[in-house]
């Protein structure tokens, strides 16, 4: 039987799943309590085809690639199953890193090199498929970053580079010093979070031929929950009729298959940990959205027709 | 006696009268009652130099095309006097189009072909000489688009293409799909409307060397109205000034007249369905608006003096 | 001694002062009383190493080309010694310009080069080191502008030119027709504008490796005014804070450095008349902002963490 999830070509050798799963918040979850929890849901989400792991350096206050890292060392056969994207630039103020006095971002090559050094051995692996700086810092360098990049690709510690939540002109700038282009961009997108659509940060993608990462494609909970939510109280009943329409599992499904439908072809990250959640998410890349269903979905989403 | 209406050169083989004349409410019109009328109307305004018509797929309810193309018919030697500009893309709920049950976009290649086979048919005519993209769609494939698009030029159905209602981006994304140069984006503006002048738009256009053609160049009706508008109300008196000034037939003249000084060399688009309204509007392009009269109205027209 | 403030290169034979000197309110000032505090100013400027001298045709209504350039004539010999930038296009409602009805505007060839033969004899120079052009025109057509460019620079008038308050696309329009690249943009930017930082406008200057000029460094006296400015108020402890860590003069000097730590290199424009708050302000250069306190002013400065 063939994958449930399709696969973006991202460079001539890098390709992710269509859906990715996010390890965001893999230590505060009720549902993983130990390493082998963690082994036994990335076996899952492998099994079902999702095999782009996003991650970052402060995820979990530092500890997510290390618990995730350890408990993968006990099933090494599966490192190559998998692309691991992790994340730095961002620093927090937590009892980890003393050294941290505000929550702020660091570009400098120094930060850079480090953080990877740190990610590499707390993912017990010895290369980053896939390095993204995690915000736009008004401080960075586009030089030093580049000089950064180059240095971890000779060393084979990373294998290729994007980006988290730049602007289109951030993104012009930093691709302007790189030799190889950016693989993404990673941004917050959701029937909840119109921003990218309109504004032109997919329309720069998707020129570019990149696939953007997408976070919260469910709009963090917002979408699930009750009350004091406007837009989700009006989105949830229309999702619901969806939901019948083309017999999805939840209005979930429907959400990213919303978003799947999307020229730019974006790879929306799941951050369940659910190895079920994970299971009914697939079936959103086999929801073939009628057009207008979509335009339906975009119109209670902004709360009025398109002009 | 040369033409009152200069020209604007879109292309090698390809100009539009400076003012356009738009189709858009022949159908509702107080003013055509009849095929006669249209062509007669038609004919006064070929006899000004407004050679340009602009039409879409969906005005009247999709009906506009097949009441103009009936009329012309039966004055076939006009055909090659004017440039027939239409638009696909926008699907609209109505009568004509029970399939439509939400008003949307639709860019995909099956729709655009069927639409200007559609638009050829009722305009009896066997070429559109330019075809916009009515408004930027969310889903549009510009992959996808630009293969219609040739087929379509391939076909000699259409020999120009152009956008409306386009950001920069939008534009941008398509076009470097394109082998040809779209040759305008048709965006609203007026003293009511400066939007484009301020936010990037014109700047490209003026950089592509395209010129935009104008819709609602009189703020629809607002301009005319007497109450609970307190811009067009701050606006008339200026513009009234002005119209003496320059010998105006009236303060509409004057705000197609400051259209034109734009230095992207717009194509204001007109939609009155009165022969002797359109003579009114060719005195504008010898109106050359000072300067500092310009600078009058804008500041009028945004309610604070230049910073 | 090597001079305090180091140098910014914008050509291959182009370099300003990383501290520009703004004439700006060199005639309403109550430390300049005459030519000799002028001459004793700007020898104070130059010897700490400021030699980039910021001036505008509009300047005390249009006279504060003419009362610095008739002080500097008594020393000849100071002219190489200084980089002379000056702007045109502004046009203002005063008794020295009768014709000017309303304040606008003026990018037109003929404007340009009257304005600078105007600041050639005001100035007592024989070339202007770069002219700028000084706010962006919606009249502008930029193949006018070049065009006044290129007679200006074939003629030995101007050296090079530049911009003030573009946008990106007003800048990337003019740099089009352009054969020489544009060397800056001045801009406001400041603790208490950001706007430049985050809407793209340093983002190109970057990109193209331009640096910025930028006006009202320190938010005109905002930053030192004591009430009805909450934001203000709120930076002000803060930037207290960091001039006893940093053994500055005052907070001006960790407003100054936190913009000379922004990437783009800029090059802010300091407006006093008074020789000590110069001196003081060089040592701005010397002041390396770690990059956590960079984020605390910015945090202060925004009202919010970062994301």
């Amino acid at each position: 039987m063939p994958h449930a999830v399709s696969r973006r070509q991202l460079a001539d050798d890098l390709s992710f799943s269509t859906l990715a799963w996010g390890a965001w918040r893999l230590r505060e979850s009720h549902d993983i309590a130990n390493g082998t929890d963690v082994l036994r849901l990335t076996e899952a989400a492998l099994e079902l085809g999702i095999t782009t792991i996003d991650h970052a350096d402060i995820y979990g206050n530092y500890g997510c690639e290390e618990f995730f890292g350890t408990a993968i060392a006990a099933a090494p056969h599966l490192r190559d199953k998998m692309e691991i994207v992790t994340k730095c630039d961002i620093a927090l103020i937590c009892d980890a890193k003393p050294q941290n006095r505000i929550n702020h971002y660091n570009t400098s090559k120094e930060h850079i090199l480090q953080s990877v050094d740190s990610s590499l051995r707390n993912l017990r692996t010895d290369h980053i498929d896939t390095l993204l700086l995690h915000r736009p810092d008004p401080l960075m360098i586009a030089d030093e970053v580049a000089d950064a990049f180059n240095q971890l690709k000779r060393d084979g510690k990373v294998r290729y580079f994007g980006v988290s939540n730049f602007t289109p002109s951030q993104f012009n700038l930093l691709q302007s010093r790189l030799e190889a282009p950016l693989v993404t961009n990673q941004v917050e997108c959701s029937v909840l979070q119109l921003a990218p659509i309109f504004d032109g940060t997919f329309d720069l993608m998707q020129q570019k031929r990149i696939s953007p990462m997408i976070w919260s494609p469910l709009g963090g909970s917002r979408l699930f929950r009750d009350k004091d939510d406007a837009v989700a109280a009006h989105l949830r009943p229309v999702l619901e009729d969806m939901r019948v329409k083309y017999n999805a599992p939840g209005i979930a499904e429907i959400a990213i298959a919303w978003l799947l439908a999307l020229p730019c072809q974006p790879i929306p990250v799941l951050g369940t940990m659910k190895p079920d959640r994970l299971k009914d998410a697939t079936t959103a890349c086999s929801i073939k959205l009628d057009r207008q269903d979509w335009f339906t979905i975009l119109v209670a989403a902004q709360g009025h027709p398109v002009p």
